[in-house]
């Protein structure tokens, strides 16, 4: 496997990383909503102080054996049934409250669709979606159309055109592959709102040379 | 000033905005640590309870007024002399975890240049950063790089192009206006890291019509 992909083979059960998840993903989810907090609180100084002394006791325990150094790398870890530990990735991680997260369906016709809601963490204009993070969700989304789980893909470009607002709060991401010759698979997606479509996407996805088919995803 | 702008004006003095980023900024800051804690962490079901404990301790402090419902927009209130609350930004926002955040120096020769360093919480390929995560990063600076913070511009096509490996750590974005015509200004901008140029990027920008001049950022 190559340095890029990065994935680790582990030989453990699915129950390790069951239990990981039911563990850890209560807290990016209450993560998620303190930022909402911290973003429009109006509270007081002494409020704050309040606030930010029970955040450094929450690191503290946390950190009672983190594995790395902060800013490390997570990785990802996969087992022989194919369950992955992406709960870092900055889309779809289900461990980090940077994702919102996207929770991809992957249809039975190829089509992958996405239904999430976006809040102040995610604006740009004015209650309005931040056009950066519609071009973060459309890469994610169209790598996994493109890669469909059972191969490696690699972002090759990536052309968006902004074609209407999104305002905040319920987004649909959708994706399908329109051409695929070889190692080369175009994919065409988009992502609508309150507003109808917001941004169309096109992307070519290469498959690298060697690259072994991994499970999970790849973005 | 159009409903996508959405820019309030207030009359408030400067201190109002030094006060609030003095007091929540360091909020934001320990967010991001714990976040990065919470991806990696493999402290047993107590210490990651206590942890949920604090958390919702901390949510509850920063609720006690909070001005809207979870999940609604922050909108940005600017002043007089330019001032503005932009701070749930997802790109640049300093009271918002999301953002790593990005901070921009716009220099006499128009180049907009930005350094930061990326971590765990910004993963996509293990070890490396989230492709989405560049266009995100590039989408804003390639925003502000359009709009030099004296117009409104909107995105009307972004183009990326993935052609190296970013790897997680330090970061570099760079981006300079190529060519404008009437209300078209088109923006290159490159993202590099430790293996050299990871992303090119080739926006067309549209300062739309009937649009007055606004302070701050506008993505």
């Amino acid at each position: 496997m190559s340095d890029l992909a990065g994935f680790e083979f582990v030989d453990l059960p699915d129950s390790w990383f069951d239990d990981r998840e039911a563990r850890f993903e209560p807290l990016a989810v209450q993560l998620r909503a303190v930022n909402d907090l911290v973003i429009r609180s109006e509270v007081d100084d002494a409020a704050a102080a309040a606030a930010l002394a029970h955040l450094q006791a929450a690191a503290d325990l946390l950190a009672g054996d983190a594995p790395q150094a902060p800013g490390a790398a997570a990785g990802v870890r996969f087992n022989a049934s194919g369950r992955a530990s992406n709960w870092g990735n900055a889309a779809v991680g289900r461990r980090n409250a940077v994702a919102p997260p996207l929770v991809t369906e992957h249809g039975e016709d190829g089509v992958v669709r996405a239904r999430l809601t976006l809040g102040a963490a995610y604006e740009g204009p004015p209650g309005h979606v931040h056009g950066g993070v519609s071009a973060l969700l459309l890469d994610h989304l169209m790598g996994e159309t493109a890669s469909q789980f059972r191969r490696f893909t690699a972002t090759g470009t990536l052309t968006l055109r902004y074609v209407g607002p999104l305002p905040l709060g319920e987004v649909e991401l959708s994706g399908r592959i329109v051409a695929e010759e070889g190692r080369k698979i175009r994919v065409h997606a988009t992502i609508s709102g309150g507003r109808g479509v917001a941004v169309e996407a096109d992307g070519l996805f290469i498959v690298p040379r060697g690259e072994p088919a991994v499970p999970g995803e790849v973005r």
